[in-house]
């Protein structure tokens, strides 16, 4: 019961390993259908392998840790770089949905496509192709991902266990996407409805059930399961509040995300939720100015002034002290659980950065 | 080994009943994600209950048919309906892809979409909501369609097997539709092209795999494995050559799809190449026309007159007479192949359905 613990960065790279691995035994496996299509497979490669801090595989990993206090077999880590390949379909095909320019400070899968279609100085529209060719390449990550949880080579029971939660992320993740951007089309200003995207979304995608999949790995451990549940609801929750606050007040040169991106697309955020509702009781002009210009086109210094509203309201101390309490209880929930000690400290570790990064 | 076997209506509609139940389950299971998340779960439903041959899941239970000569069980059926979602996402991705505003004679879930947002006079572009809702479905569905065959009640061993072929037919058809994008972008002008999309798009997707999928359920035959896979690729090439002509010279009311839509679009068929190929030989005047007017907005006029030089170039019966070649070799393949009597004759009426249909 005391293996010794990788550091984060040795985490992803022992994922990031098994994701190279299998993508190349999968390109390899598919050449027979045509070198074009190797310009696809490559293109998954690529994007998987170029970034990411493979969140959702590492908390996998302390499920597993939490509950077996072992280190997993190199074929229990590449189990949990499904995560990581499912997630790769998410970010593409929300990146085309969101019509996203970048995505980790380089163009976008769409994006990538659109130009290859330029460069070649192909027929018909170079944005339709590269819309087109990101569907396709986000579809096979999917297919790639379910192939990694239904040939993993564990017993019966742990399959069964974890397939539950694999059918339970997908399913939810794509609730969450939906949800999103109804929320966004029908210009819903309630924190309630920002936060039941964020809990499908992010906090149960990102947290709850990768952590329940390394745990149901390791065990039949219903207990464990719904500890997992509560704990990564918190968190998730005060990691996607921080995402808000990030994309509104964060630096574009450490998100890689365009300053102001978040408020010209109208997102729906709790961020956005509490400004208004705020602005609505103390400053009827502020909420004014909030509502017709979240979801427009704004100039750098309307972006700015659009911030200074949001924070003058109050709305971003209320986000710092939402993230703040449920950060606080996701770490009571953690310390209070029955799981492997070692466990415990690299979740409260990991809990500390889901909430307090600043990328 | 004397089953009595369902007509194809039978079968279709014992398909249908599956999903039915199926889909019913799932709607139900994510219930909890939110109100707003079954309209999109509901469409799931509608889109693949409205309509469809379910050619193939036949083909897979005849497939399993061929080997063990009885009839499945209502939980191999199931299995066999995970193609028809998945052909969902397929159709319904594809739609966006080509742009195509109808399908099965009805709005595309793409325009359904788009219209909704439209009457609920929602915020932001209605055609980059009905897009996203589009690609959400799909996934959907792809993802549903994976959980059908990882929970299937099936031994070890032909899980192992069904999962196999399942992994293939996705990253093949997958494969098929970018060699397609790729193709039309390219303005692809040999029959070799269009012949490879034909096998990976239609082929192994619609016959060659899903008899394999039946088989491999039954038991361990990789001979048989292999006869199918020369007779998917024969039946199956013929299949979307057939699909070839109708798109062109097929009756819009009977096919449920605009007239001329394949010559607008630029669809690189092995009808257009070997009529572009015939007429490079013959008639440069009528190669030049080709060349010119496919793949651009034609005039109902226009579209005759290219309909017009595509038969009197010889190109429509070449491709007649490629369909009936394949459709004879794919048929003696039948007789040859040592498998259940019953099965090889409710294989040969679907193999003349699937050459010889209007729609």
């Amino acid at each position: 019961m005391d293996a010794t613990a990788p550091s984060a960065v040795e985490l992803a790279a022992a994922v990031t390993e098994q994701l190279r691995d299998y993508l190349q035994e999968r390109r390899r496996d598919a050449a027979y259908i045509g070198a074009d299509y190797a310009v696809l497979t490559e293109a998954v490669e690529e994007f998987v392998l170029r970034g990411g801090k493979r969140l959702r595989p590492a908390f996998a990993y302390w499920g597993w840790r939490a509950v077996a206090g072992t280190e997993p077999e190199p074929h229990v880590l590449r189990l949990f770089s499904a995560l990581e390949l499912l997630h790769a379909c998410a970010l593409v095909h929300d990146d085309v949905i969101d019509a996203s320019a970048t995505r980790r400070g380089l163009p976008t899968v769409h994006k990538i496509f659109t130009e290859r279609h330029r460069t070649n100085s192909w027929h018909g529209s170079s944005e339709q192709f590269g819309l087109s060719a990101a569907i396709l390449l986000g579809d096979l990550a999917l297919v790639w991902a379910d192939d990694i949880v239904a040939t993993a080579p564990i017993d019966a029971d742990a399959a069964r266990r974890v397939r539950r939660v694999w059918a339970a992320i997908r399913t939810e993740v794509l609730g969450g996407q939906y949800l999103d951007i109804v929320n966004e089309a029908s210009g819903s200003e309630t924190v309630a409805s920002a936060l039941t995207v964020n809990i499908y979304k992010t906090a149960s995608y990102t947290i709850s059930r990768p952590l329940q999949f390394g745990a149901a790995a390791a065990a039949d451990c219903p207990e464990i399961l719904e500890a997992f549940h509560e704990l990564g609801t918190s968190l998730g929750v005060a990691f996607q509040l921080r995402d808000d606050v990030l994309g509104v007040f964060g630096d574009p040169a450490v998100t890689g995300k365009p300053s102001g991106d978040d408020l010209r697309s109208g997102k729906r955020t709790v961020l956005l939720a509490e400004a208004v509702g705020l602005a609505e009781e103390h400053d009827p002009i502020a909420a004014k100015l909030l509502r017709t210009s979240v979801g427009t086109d704004l100039t750098d210094a309307q972006v700015k002034e659009v911030c200074q509203v949001i924070e003058s309201v109050g709305a971003l101390a209320a986000v710092e002290n939402r993230i703040d309490t449920l950060t606080r209880r996701a770490l009571q929930i953690l310390n209070a659980a029955p799981i492997d000690a070692q466990a415990k400290s690299g979740l409260t570790e990991l809990a500390r950065l889901a909430a307090n990064r600043s990328a």
